[in-house]
């Protein structure tokens, strides 16, 4: 696949011994659908309670851009996002929420969460 | 009954050993009263876990269409997609809620929950 | 009482081995207060779990409508409407959530709930 | 007609030399169907120029309140609240708003305009 | 055309002196794609000045229904349902605003307007 | 203190068996700010379950009026209100919301919440 | 009567040569109901284009404070407001448009303008 | 420049004699800014009066997508459509209003309109 | 005074021979009370039709961001904004409208429009 | 670092007994990003149940002011307040949330919770 999960940077989480929840809301997402070839739209949502690092917010955007010319269904898109999220956060927690725009009077969102059943996480 | 539920097709769920939520709302169903033969208008909002299989979003569109020239009542409609629902995709857990327009100044929403007892569902 | 609970119809629950919720919202309820004579108004969101009967829409409308005339309070309308559903459909499990209009910079919400603890409840 | 518009008090305008705007919106009236004896329901926005005199804000609820178990069409009601006001004030300018909720899928709104052209009016 | 403007009925304008708007909106239109076979959706505005006439709701109302069932243009109905509306009304003044939902990420208005040049128009 | 708790009226519940919630809102809250002499506005909700006696609307009212000339703190007000309802009515429950507008770019909002352990709570 | 419009001071208007529109809005205005003795609530909001003199706000809203102990009615609270206004800043032009919130389901909007026929006005 | 006009299409205007308003609304446009490569997005409103063609919207869909790569400023995107479309269309008047999202704390909108000075524009 | 104008660049408008409009709206202006020494707050909406020239959006930010260190009143910032603009850019109109959050219970808005009466505007 | 905990003062809880929560809202939050200089901006919920002290508003508005030229990440500036009012408030819980507006097309929520396991805690 296209998309280069090496792109994602992180820093530090300089607060490891408090669990807290980090929102990021990309407001612009947009993909191609893999059967018509027509563009997809929608708003993207990254929450995650850190272990040791922490995404670094401009590299998550070159991430996300990635999928502007890459052919993907909904659920594929939402459940590969978490995948490579996961593998260079390692976080405690997290959940990709991803919702789509009007096609054929039908609107998506789909859902996905994540525990590391290792680690303590906030109530 | 003249809805057909063979019209849904299904897709592989790539992503079996995650729980994770699927949303599909129609904004433009419509169907007929039984009893006034007058037109009924209401969105339909799906939501389930899949096991095996997905829905696939045109085929759902298409099904939907089939209601538009079937008289049948609010409950009735709500309660036989999550029976066709169920008997296609066999999900882990879904739930169907169809909020009306406005008749006679009442609006109604009637919602309803399955759930797969042999089937783990996401937290 | 001038109220006559008698107008209420019902039809068979289709699906009574299924706990699902049916929610009628009245936009456009009246009644008179019975200190001033002045009118009262609200919206009053009605929201049950069938056994074995559901209540037919059309005649909850002339229902709501006896109370147009009637001098009554609010905690008194909202309590009443809930003894009347109950002894007429015996739901499972019911609320009424009665939301009255402004008078003298105040606005008013009554909420009055109802469990049937030998019946199984949608969780 | 039932309707008195001899309930309408007025005060004397004591700004008979400056033009201004005065509305009062009642968001809380209900007539009568004339066809189906159902009950109406709709918002009223009073817009006018007072010449010598004002209404009295609690005369024009009683005023309305006569509308409660009045028949009368959409149209007419407009019509006639607007005849009863222009008697009564003989405004330089007026304006009766009248927007009704939904009935079968449709709603309503009818607005009146009246000038005493032999008046000065607010630019 | 399938279309049958003789369903519309009237009735006689009681305040033919007085220049006023009537405003009607149908919050629940759909008619059929004539290329795609899909049905289109929309919210249809009907504002005018009645001359003689004045167009009864619930015929209006039928009226509508018609297109439920027709292959027509965004443009073409709006311009048929003026053309419709002047032809039994003759109205003084009238304007047709049709706003249909999200098509590949498109939304379209179409407003039409007419006037009797030999009437006298509200100001 | 200037606020008399001894204004506020109550009436008889009438349904002591059945645990139901009753909401009142303040819209037109204002107090005075004891440091500065410059009034304060807000909007106070109070959530209460009653037991034996439920408040009168209008006597309610004329208590909140008495804050009007009162020098007092958000903290303190709310926790005051509480004390008098507490005392005049012997809730199962209680709530009692305090929203103040804004002051220097800061808004705040004050939550005190009463249990009667010894008495059923509705669930 | 006891609003004193000297409360009200002023400031050089720096750019006399350019007509330019100052708009400010009290959120938090309250005057006494002359008739009722109850507590009367509304929004303010002052339009003007200045002339040789702006308003000073602090001064605006000391000035507006005196009005929470006045019996006055709402036309005459807009047009008292007004006068003091033109009194003070002999402005071009103003506009006094005043709010009041709901009583016994009417709301209500007084709006004043005023022209300084012998200056330029803003286009 | 790589956006070709000649995707659009027109279909035959049957209402010649009638000047309307066409209003389309492409809610997922997207450029690419030539200074920095990054992705822009926006919403881009298209209303005009037809002469003798209408746009087919298919095709209008089809020239926006052409943008996805194109790197051009606000400015010239909104001028650029506008050239195109009036080459095809040769309407009697046209209005394309280009909305932006915030970029560095600031949005924009560029508003374009065009009038055929010797043809019959819309009242 | 602090505030650099050189700050701003600009780049030639490549349509001259049209008249259209082009917005900028800055959502994050912060200046500070030269009175109180606490931070102002506001959105600042700059409309113009460019003459030869159109301001190039990152530097307006920069030029905005110089105002975060300076004591300046709403009157006069609005102002030597526009005196700013206008020597930047000879438009041949241009409007600022400054819209300030709430102290002490009052908002503000200052509009300043600017025409050059030589040149042709946008109707 | 510049920010200094010290500016914040206290006063005495005086319903210690009691478990309430106190919400404060800076609706006009700006520090500098550390990395571009460039200003940040955002809105700060403090959520709290007081233990001894309560913060006292006009020194967290003080305290908070000190971000102005702080150069600082949302992560970390989210969990230094929290920091600072745990020191200085000791209270039995505490939430911050830290909402920053658009940067590049993403938005950010940063949540920190506080728990003291000695104290009883509201329910």
């Amino acid at each position: 696949m296209a998309v280069d999960r090496n792109v994602l940077e992180t820093f530090e989480n300089r607060f490891p011994n408090r669990d807290y929840e980090i929102k990021h809301t990309c407001h612009e997402f947009t993909s191609v659908c893999p059967k018509t070839g027509q563009p997809d739209f929608g708003t993207i949502h990254f929450r995650y309670t850190a272990n040791e690092k922490c995404v670094e917010l401009k590299s998550l955007k070159l991430y996300m851009q990635q999928y502007r010319h890459e052919g993907i269904f909904y659920e594929n898109v939402t459940n590969s996002i978490m995948d490579d999220l996961v593998a260079v956060l390692k976080p405690r927690w997290a959940e990709i929420k991803a919702e789509f725009t009007v096609r054929g009077g039908f609107s998506s969102i789909i859902t996905v969460e994540y525990f590391d059943d290792a680690a303590k996480v906030l109530g």
